[in-house]
């Protein structure tokens, strides 16, 4: 993508923390690329960085204004139009994940031309894709699989690049949705592309590397979400991982957004290596992550360790206790890949 | 779509057959729609029609000039593109199944616009959809899988719906690609419809109807074809259907396109089933097509009922022998639909 950092991260004024964890994803994960937030009265999220007006980030260097939260209904509200106006005439460019592409409204076109801004619509990819091939490419690849939509697949596979990498394996993080481009400054918003294309985008995304550099994917919805699966599913074809991990929500009861029971951790292991063969006859499940933010310690470290006894695999939660045990598993099983 | 009839088939300067699908398709399935066909010179395809030129068609009636041809590399060449302007100033709609968009060429656009003629893209869905829900819907839904892309899904489902209606039962063909669209004057083309909203849009593509009337659902693609299977779960989760066919083409080794090798006929109706009960779970098969058409009629008749007693299941070639088998299955499984 080629975004100019540092960032202002802004939120607008959305009502809650969930509306903004797209720039909430940037501060975990990339920090230094964030200079401030930009939040508008009534805003009920906070990314826990220094609020800055636009002038005063701009003087502080800030190159890339950041729409980082979702509105409701997915269109954009007069007042944060007037908040790209400004940006744009402080000299910043602007990236945004709304569905709605920047340029399709006339004063913010206008505003990013005279003063020469990019605008950047991280939902809408550029390059045009070819259909899914299937054929194996060299390279080692991780993909983070899920019982549902946002269990923390993505901050999964940015905990297990961060872990990989810190014990010396070759391991960089694929984006396929609009936060984890943000985060890695390339990838693809798989949920955007033409659907005969899904496969192909996601070959795209992984392609031919070194073979014993791990490319640890992203992952998108869930086989058994009856929204989704279809991307799940091009995007496991494509990406052709040689091991996955199942991530994992214990409070969620049903599917988010629709009143489809969650299938257990067990049916999304089998359904996987089943769909998964189709383009990679060696794919294996290499460990779960469990999102344990709800639990408190012991109950946590309880659940980790009954739920890795069951499937006989390492069972973690990445981001409160760290990735090394699936780290292990990956050295263990991929020497050649250590 | 509310395509006005009847129509001139326009296949260009194709090399075969198989590039004039679209219009064979009208033709076999509609062929009181199709005045004539229109052809330039060096076109290796035949429709069976009788040729007509633009200005004797529209003197007979025409009234929508529909490109039923693919050209190689998916582009518009120039020759094509001036018996399109042709048929607009002769007063013609034009419907296409190309990517390309007819109004992005502005000579076309202009001449549309001068002569007020209307522009169909049969790949560009006009409607937005919602994210699929996943509730079941009253009515029956009868959806046509395949081992493989182009094995004949589309023309099982017709004869499923001609002859279900003959017997009496209640069936409507929907669409989901575009030569099904061109054929019903309604649908949408799955595989152009963005990533996040296939199984919404296979849902509108269903809707809601009468408990006893069937919905016989086009297939598209196949669970096993890593470039296209995104598409065909989205479908299947979509159309939630209460039966299937698998449609097969017994001479084909590889999958279209790519070096996969195909599935088996029962690996496909377990995977249907266990993807497809998320959404339905009474889903059953019903029923095997076999596109016997490259065998002799004694060759055809053993692999049918080779197969169907292979898989304790009504196998027929829909097309050569008629679909009266599957019909009788669907009347005993489902006696209240009948």
């Amino acid at each position: 993508m080629n975004l100019a950092a540092p960032f202002l991260l802004f939120i607008g004024d959305v009502p809650d923390a969930l509306a903004a964890k797209t720039a909430q994803g940037v501060v975990d994960w990339r920090p230094e690329r964030c200079i401030g937030q930009n939040r508008l009265p009534g805003c009920g999220a906070d990314l826990g960085i220094p609020d800055m007006s636009i002038a005063d980030a701009v003087d502080a260097g800030a190159k890339t204004f950041v729409i980082g939260a979702v509105n409701a209904g997915g269109v954009l509200p007069p007042h944060w139009t007037s908040a790209i106006l400004e940006a744009l005439n402080a000299g910043m460019d602007v990236a945004s994940g709304l569905h709605v592409k920047l340029e399709s409204i006339p004063d913010i076109l206008a505003a990013a031309e005279k003063n020469n801004c990019a605008l950047h619509n991280l939902r809408h990819p550029k390059q045009s894709f070819e259909t899914g091939k299937g054929t194996k490419r060299s390279g080692r690849r991780l993909l983070a699989v899920g019982t549902d939509c946002s269990v923390g697949k993505k901050y999964a596979a940015l905990a297990l690049e961060r872990d990989m990498t810190a014990v010396g394996l070759k391991a960089e993080f694929c984006a396929t949705g609009q936060t984890g481009i943000l985060i890695a400054d390339r990838g693809v918003a798989l949920d955007a592309v033409v659907a005969d294309f899904i496969s192909g985008a996601a070959e795209w995304i992984t392609p031919e590397t070194d073979p014993n550099t791990w490319q640890v994917v992203e992952g998108q919805g869930s086989l058994f979400h009856p929204s989704f699966a279809g991307v799940t599913l091009g995007l496991l074809h494509g990406s052709q991982p040689d091991a996955f991990v199942v991530c994992h929500e214990p409070t969620r009861t049903t599917m988010r957004g629709v009143p489809t029971p969650l299938p257990s951790i067990q049916q999304v292991i089998d359904q996987t290596i089943a769909m998964g063969q189709l383009t990679n006859p060696e794919i294996r499940c290499v460990g779960i992550c469990i999102n344990t933010s709800a639990l408190d310690e012991s109950a946590a470290k309880k659940l980790l360790e009954d739920t890795g006894t069951a499937h006989d695999l390492p069972c973690i939660d990445p981001i409160r206790f760290g990735a090394d045990r699936i780290v292990n598993e990956l050295k263990r099983i991929y020497p050649e890949a250590a």
